[in-house]
C-alpha cells in the first residue's frame, strides 16, 4: 500500500494535518507503506535550541535530557520538542526500502543521514545509551520512517562524518549560487567567512570566471582565512549592518557599479538594506540566513525603488549534497579549512 | 548640491543611518538639494496600526491625534510613530523640483502621492486642519522632501482618488505576475478574491493566454465576484491553510499536474505549505503578503524536497503604477468591482 508522499498517512492528530504541524504521528515500523524507507536509528542530532532547553529543564543533568526525549517520542511519535518547536536530524542505517521507494537508490545497510527535520519524522525508541552535550547528540536504538518526499543522503565514506553533516546542513548554497550567477557576473557574498559563505564564494568563483567575487566579513580571522583561499577578488572587513559603508566599499571595488547577484549568509538581523543597496536594478538577492525578515526586505526594497528579485533561500536543490561534496573534494585548501573548523 | 539618493544627507541622528532607521531627520525645506523634490502637503494617510494607537492614546479624541502627530513631526522631522514604528503615505502638490530630479518627470503643481513610507520622508507641519478617523487621514499644511530613490506617482485625473491610492498600494502585483508567468503556464492565485488577488488573476489571464488560471478564495461572496469577471478557469472555495485539500482540488482541475507559478496574496499566516505543495519542481512561488514567514517557507520547502524558486514580494517594479492603472482602465468589469469595494 502506498502512503502519502508528504507523510499525512502517518498523522494521528489533528487529522488531515501535515506531519510537521501534527501533534502526534504513527511511529509503528511494523506497518509498512510501499513508498517509505525504514531506518535503524543510531544517533539523534538534536537542534541546538531544543537541546539547550532540555538541559536547562533538567538542571544540566544528561539523564534528564534522555528522559525528556523518551517522553516526547512516546507522546508524539517524533522528537519534536513541544517547548521550542524544533527537531534536529538523525543518523542510522537503512533497514527496509519499500518497492515504490527503490528508485531513490538506497539499499539496506547503507549508512544515512536524514535532512528532513526530526519534527516531521516518525520515530520510536527502544533505548537511549548516551547523551553527549558537547555535540547535542544522543546515541540511541530505535526505528524511524522516511517519507518519499523527505530528503536523505548516504554518509560518504571518504569524508569525516562531522564534516559531512556540517556540509549537508548548508548544501543548498553551492547549487543555488551556481544556478543564479552567470559567467562574468559581479557577485557579493555577505557573511563570506562562515560555513555557507565559504561555499558560496567558491561556487561563485567557479561560476563567474573572469567576473568579480567580493566577500563581506566582519571577523579579521575569518576574512584572512577566506583571502588565503583565493576565491574572492577582494574581502572587505565590515559589519554588514553598516549599509552605506558597505555600499561605498563595494562600489570602490567595482568602479562605481552595483552588482548582479548578492548572497546573504549572515545570521544577524538587519542586513537586508545592505544586500538590497548593493544590487543593481533587475539584479538578484539570495537570502540564505534564517534570520532574514520577510517584511524588512520587502518594505526596504519598495521604499528605495529597487526593482530587484529577492529569493527566500531554499536549502533543497536536486543533487545538492553531491554537488557540495564534489566541490569540497576538488579544492584541498577549502576542504582543509572546513575540516579544521567543522570536522 | 546633490544629496544622497537614499536620503542619508537628511539624517540628523544617529549619524550614518538610513532615513527609516533614523530617529530624527532634517525637515527644513528652505535647504534644497539638487536631486530632491519638495512638496506642499495636503493630506496624511496614516498607517492603520499607527492611527489606531494614537486614537487609543487620545481616548478617541481627534484633537489628541492631531497633537500627537504635531509632536512626532516636531521631534522626529517625520511622521514616524514611535510606538508602532509605522508611517503611512501623503498626498500633495509638487512645489519644487531639483535640477538633478527633473528626469523623473514631475512639474510644479502636479498632484502626487508618495509611495515611500512616511517613516522615511522629511516632513514639517504648519497646521493640522482636520482629523478624519473614518479614513485615518489628516488634512494638513506643510512641506515634505522626496528623495531621488523614493517612489512617487502623479494622481491620475480619470480615476477616483481613493481607488487610485488603493491600486498604488498593490501596484507590484500586475507587473510581477506578468514578468514571472509565461504563455501557456498553469497559475494558481491564493487569496484570489481580494485586492491584489483580483489584479493578479487579471494579469495572469492576459499573460498565459490558453494556459490555466485557478483562484483559491475562502469567501463565497468574493469567489462569486471573481467568477463573474471571467479571469479564472476555476475558482476553488477553500481555506488556503488546508494544504492537502487545496492540493487535491487544484490537481483535480489540472489532471494531476502541479502548476508552474503560484501567487500568494493571503494575509493570514500558515499558507506557505499550501503554496509550496501545489508548485511543480523548478516552478515558482511569489509571496506578496506581509504575513509570509521566511522561515516557514524555507523550512517547509526543504523538508519536502521541493526544488522551487520562492520570491519575497517586491512592491516596486519600474512603471508598476502605470501598468496597473492601464490594466484596470481596459477591463470595465474589474474597474467597476474595484471601484465599488475600494473607491
Amino acid at each position: 500500500m502506498l502512503g502519502d508522499p508528504f507523510g499525512s498517512h502517518r498523522v494521528l492528530e489533528p487529522a488531515r494535518s501535515l506531519p510537521q504541524a501534527a501533534w502526534r504521528l504513527d511511529n509503528d515500523a511494523a506497518r509498512r507503506f510501499d513508498n517509505e524507507i525504514h531506518l535503524a536509528v543510531e544517533t539523534l542530532n538534536i537542534d541546538a535550541a531544543s537541546f539547550h532547553q532540555m538541559m536547562t529543564a533538567s538542571a544540566g543533568k544528561s539523564e534528564g535530557v534522555a528522559e525528556l526525549v523518551r517522553q516526547t517520542v512516546r507522546e508524539r511519535g517524533k522528537q519534536h520538542n513541544p517547548v521550542t518547536g524544533s527537531g534536529g536530524m538523525l543518523l542510522g542505517r537503512v533497514a527496509w526500502v519499500g518497492a515504490a521507494a527503490k528508485a531513490r537508490g538506497f539499499l539496506p545497510g547503507d549508512r544515512v543521514a536524514t535532512l528532513a527535520s526530526l519534527s516531521l519524522t516518525p520515530l520510536a525508541l527502544s533505548a537511549v545509551h548516551a547523551v553527549r552535550p558537547e555535540s547535542a547528540q544522543l546515541d540511541v536504538e530505535g526505528t524511524a520512517v522516511v517519507f518519499l518526499s523527505a530528503p536523505m543522503v548516504k554518509v560518504p565514506a571518504d569524508l569525516p562524518e562531522r564534516l559531512a553533516l556540517a556540509l549537508c546542513d548548508v548544501a543548498g548554497a553551492v547549487p543555488q549560487v551556481t544556478r543564479h550567477a552567470a559567467p562574468g557576473d559581479r557577485v557579493v557574498v555577505i557573511g563570506a567567512g562562515g560555513r555557507s559563505g565559504l561555499l558560496s564564494c567558491a561556487a561563485a568563483r567557479r561560476r563567474v570566471g573572469g567576473g568579480t567575487v567580493i566577500g563581506i566579513e566582519p571577523s579579521d580571522a575569518f576574512a584572512s582565512e577566506l583571502e588565503a583561499l583565493g576565491t574572492c577578488d577582494r574581502v572587505i572587513r565590515a559589519d554588514a549592518r553598516e549599509s552605506l559603508a558597505v555600499r561605498e566599499a563595494v562600489m570602490a571595488e567595482t568602479g562605481g557599479a552595483e552588482v548582479d547577484f548578492v548572497v546573504s549568509c549572515v545570521t544577524t538581523p538587519g542586513v537586508e538594506p545592505t544586500a538590497i543597496l548593493v544590487t543593481r536594478p533587475r539584479g538578484k538577492v539570495y537570502f540564505f540566513a534564517m534570520s532574514t525578515s520577510f517584511t524588512a526586505a520587502a518594505l526596504f526594497a519598495e521604499g528605495v525603488s529597487r526593482d530587484i528579485d529577492m529569493y527566500i533561500g531554499n536549502g533543497y536543490v536536486e543533487g545538492h549534497v553531491d554537488a557540495t561534496f564534489e566541490l569540497v573534494r576538488l579544492q584541498p585548501a577549502l576542504y582543509a579549512l572546513l575540516a579544521r573548523r567543522y570536522g
